[in-house]
C-alpha cells in the first residue's frame, strides 16, 4: 500500500510499530488523526511526547509514579512486611482492583528470558534483594506469568530471596473462579488436582 | 482501572480516544512507548504532530498530498476525463491498488449523513460539481459505501452532476471475485441477478 503523502506515510510507519496494529489499522488510526481539529492532535501527541520524557519510577518498587516514592510505598495503611513481585505496572494494577492485598509491590520490568537477551541485571532485582534483606520484610510472593520464563525467574529469585532470609511464596495456581471444568487446559486441570485443599479451608473453601 | 501516574493517566486518556482502541488496549500501548528509547517515542509523537500541522489537500481532487497538486492529478498520463469520486484517501488507496484505473479522483471527505448532521456544504462537493462542469469531464464514477447514506449521497450527487451535463455511473455491485454463493446475503446476491450480463461481455465474463 503506497501513500499519496510522506507525512501520512510517516504517522503510519510509526503507529505501526505500536503492538498489535498492522498497516491497515494504522492508515485508520492516521486518518482519524487527520479529521480532529488541529490542538485536539497536538494535546495527542504531547501526552505521549510527556509520558516517556518525564516519567519518573518509585525508588522503592519501582512502578511508574508521579512523586519520588509512589503512592502505594508511602501509605502508612499498608503491611511493609509483604512484597508482591510482578512483571510490570499493569499487574500492580490488577491487583490492586482485586482490593484483596495489602501488602507492598516490586516491579521486575520483565522476566528473565536467554531467547530476548534478558538476564537478571536486566531487571529490577537488585533493588528487590535489597528490599528483603531490609529487616522489615517477612514473605516475597512471586507473582509472576505461569510461562516458562517466568517459571525460570521465579527459581532464580527463589534461591537468591532464601539467602537473604525471606519466606518466598507464589500465587496460587488453578481453576478460574466461575470457569467450568470442561473448558480448562489439562494442564491447569492437572495442577489443580495436585494442589487441592482440604474442603473449607482458607478463602476457596467458603 | 486507576492508574499509579497522571502522566500515564493521560497518554492512556489520549491513546484511548483512537477508533476501536479501548482503556485496556490503550494500556498496553502506552507501556509499550514507555518502554522504548525517548528518542524513539520523540520521533513517534513528531511524526503525529506534523500530520495534523502540515498535511495539505490536493488542490484539484481534495486527496492527501505534499504538493498543491497530488501525483494523480498532475500525472500527464491519466485521462483526465473520468473522475472517481469516494469517500476517503484510504479509497483513492485501494483502487490505485487494483492498477484497474487510470482516470482522476475526488475525495469527498464523508457522505451525507443527516443523523450525524453531515450536510451537502461539509463534504468537497462544490469543488467535484466545478470540475465536472469544466468541458474536460465526461464521466463522473460513484464509488461510495453500498450503506443508506452512501445511496443517499449517489442520489443526491446524480442530480447535481447531471445538471452539469456529466454522465454519471455506479460501480458494480455483485458478489466477490472468489466468494463462495452460499456465504453472500441475500441483498447482494438479489442484486447480482438482477443486474447481470451476457456472458462473455466487458471484464467480469473472461
Amino acid at each position: 500500500m503506497t501513500l499519496p503523502s510522506t507525512l501520512l506515510e510517516n504517522a503510519v510507519d510509526q503507529l505501526a510499530t505500536l503492538p498489535g496494529i498492522g498497516r491497515r489499522t494504522a492508515t485508520r488510526l492516521a486518518l482519524d488523526l487527520l479529521r480532529r481539529e488541529p490542538e485536539a492532535v497536538r494535546r495527542f501527541a504531547m501526552a505521549i511526547h510527556e509520558l516517556r520524557e518525564k516519567v519518573r519510577y518509585c525508588d522503592e518498587c519501582c512502578t511508574i509514579s508521579d512523586s519520588p516514592i509512589c503512592g502505594i510505598c508511602s501509605a502508612p495503611m499498608r503491611d511493609r512486611s509483604l512484597i508482591c513481585v510482578v512483571e510490570d505496572i499493569r499487574d500492580v494494577v490488577a491487583f490492586e482492583n482485586t482490593r484483596q492485598y495489602n501488602g507492598l509491590y516490586h516491579v521486575l520490568g520483565g522476566v528473565i528470558s536467554p531467547m530476548d537477551g534478558i538476564g537478571p541485571e536486566d531487571l529490577n532485582m537488585a533493588k528487590l534483594l535489597e528490599r528483603a534483606g531490609n529487616g522489615e520484610v517477612k514473605e516475597v510472593i512471586l507473582a509472576l506469568s505461569a510461562t516458562l520464563e517466568g517459571d525460570t525467574t521465579c527459581f532464580y529469585l527463589n534461591k537468591r530471596l532464601k539467602e537473604r532470609g525471606a519466606i518466598v511464596s507464589v500465587i496460587a495456581r488453578g481453576i478460574s473462579v466461575g470457569g467450568e471444568l470442561e473448558h480448562v487446559d489439562e494442564l491447569t486441570l492437572g495442577r489443580s488436582i495436585m494442589d487441592r485443599k482440604p474442603y473449607g479451608a482458607g478463602s476457596s473453601g467458603t
